[in-house]
């Protein structure tokens, strides 16, 4: 692997290039992005320099696409005339059925689709950390047919990644539960206040508000394509949701409320204890 | 103001003990609470003694008390014969309609209620901190019948907290949205990812569900004294919350999500947007 492109220079594709560099990759990094983007990802050390899609992508033994999902369905599209024999293209999107599907039929085996659980509310180059990934779950959703990764995945491994394999399906109906309805439920919170005739409802508040809105910060572009790659997970997920504020609502009309509140402690205090791999 | 008692020596008692003797109270502050509580409270530094409820009533000029709803209500009823002349009992309860009209009958003008925003999900004294109350509204609900309570108010000033005045009714039902819905929000997300069989839902997340579920690691013994001296209000702002979360489901269902996205981003900016005060 001497040369990468990462297509999309913001906090993903930034910090996956200065991971790379910061830990040893001594050749080029070029970067597809906005002029902004490439100014951004330049001064922070992400890229080494910056080509039009079809440059880098001739060029380039990895292609590392890190846009929204709707913008990687676009430039999977475009990419398969482009190719250097033997390149690996990998994707950084937020949902996986659509791209992984996308590519199958663009690219056949040169694909693996991949997703770093690694955001922050912040976006672009600008916000990137060399330790974005540092033990950060990173699935991949290898097929029988995925070339092979072997480098791509060592230099996951290097820059700290804790690679998980999922099916894109699997993939796909986790994080409409763990990523996809959380910005939902924060959404609606921040909707439901805006609503609200009260004007203390935006001036009274302690640090919990602000942690659950957090999320509601997001982009609503990035989010749209998101969602409606994933919907009939993410409604399912709505659903479930649903009903377990219902169940609330009805406990605490009956003044009922502990076993709930109980359950949803343990569960908030379980994931957060590190779990002994096997 | 020579003597402080705080009964309840948690994280708000503790804070507010060394937030007073860090900025200059060169006073006793007894600390009434359990063995451990007074331990650590004498630990950091919070109190310079302990006493029982007895001896620190009629020892203090200021008694805080900053214990969960349901003991403040307690505490109140034993209060009265114990008070020296002059003192002034406050409390630091999360909600203040109960408590004040507890308080307008068994203490009349010696009582002024208040709120400190400053919680965190971490409790108890070990976690105190002097600047707990910085730059945080702290809400008093004073009546025409409440004592003077310029030196109290004097020394929320010096430790940094922002005084905000509003009538119980009004506390509660701001807080209903802005506290105790947030709550509620976080407990639900908890509560609906614990009902998933996919074990992946407890390992597959990025840092958003860990903000989303911080909230749901709060004590439910503490919430439900909260949540029941405030049912009506938070049955509303649930209701408000669940026809937020329809929309934003039919919005995805029929593909126009960002005008709803756009609504809650840019109230959760304004939020965060520094106001200029009047």
């Amino acid at each position: 692997m001497q040369t990468v492109a990462i297509v999309g220079v913001g906090l993903i594709g930034g910090s996956f290039g200065l991971a790379l560099r910061e830990h040893g990759f001594a050749g080029d990094v070029i970067g597809v992005s906005s002029p902004a983007a490439i100014e951004a990802g330049l001064n922070i050390g992400a890229i080494t320099h910056s080509a039009s899609l079809e440059e880098a992508a001739s060029a380039a033994d990895l292609i590392y696409l890190a846009q929204p999902v709707d913008r990687i369905l676009i430039t999977l599209e475009k990419l398969q005339p482009l190719l250097k024999p033997g390149a690996l293209v990998t994707d950084a999107g937020s949902t996986k059925q659509a791209i992984v599907a996308k590519a199958e039929t663009c690219l056949a085996s040169a694909f693996l689709g991949g997703h770093p659980l690694a955001g922050k509310e912040q976006r672009g180059a600008g916000a990137a950390q060399a330790d974005l990934f540092l033990n950060k779950p990173y699935i991949l959703t290898r097929s029988s047919s995925s070339s092979p990764s072997l480098e791509f995945e060592s230099w996951l491994g290097r820059i700290g990644a804790r690679i998980v394999e999922m099916s894109p399906t699997e993939h796909d109906s986790t994080l409409a539960f763990t990523s996809h309805l959380p910005q939902l439920v924060s959404t609606a919170l921040a909707l439901s206040l805006s609503r609200q005739s009260n004007p203390r409802v935006s001036e009274i508040f302690g640090p919990g508000l602000l942690d659950m809105t957090r999320l509601a910060l997001s982009s609503p572009e990035l989010w749209l394509s998101i969602l409606l790659t994933n919907k009939a997970a993410v409604l399912a997920a709505l659903n479930a949701y649903s009903i377990a504020l219902a169940d609330l609502q009805e406990s605490l009309q009956n003044d009922n409320l502990v076993e709930l509140f109980e359950l949803g402690s343990a569960w908030a205090k379980q994931i957060r204890t590190p779990r002994i791999d096997g």
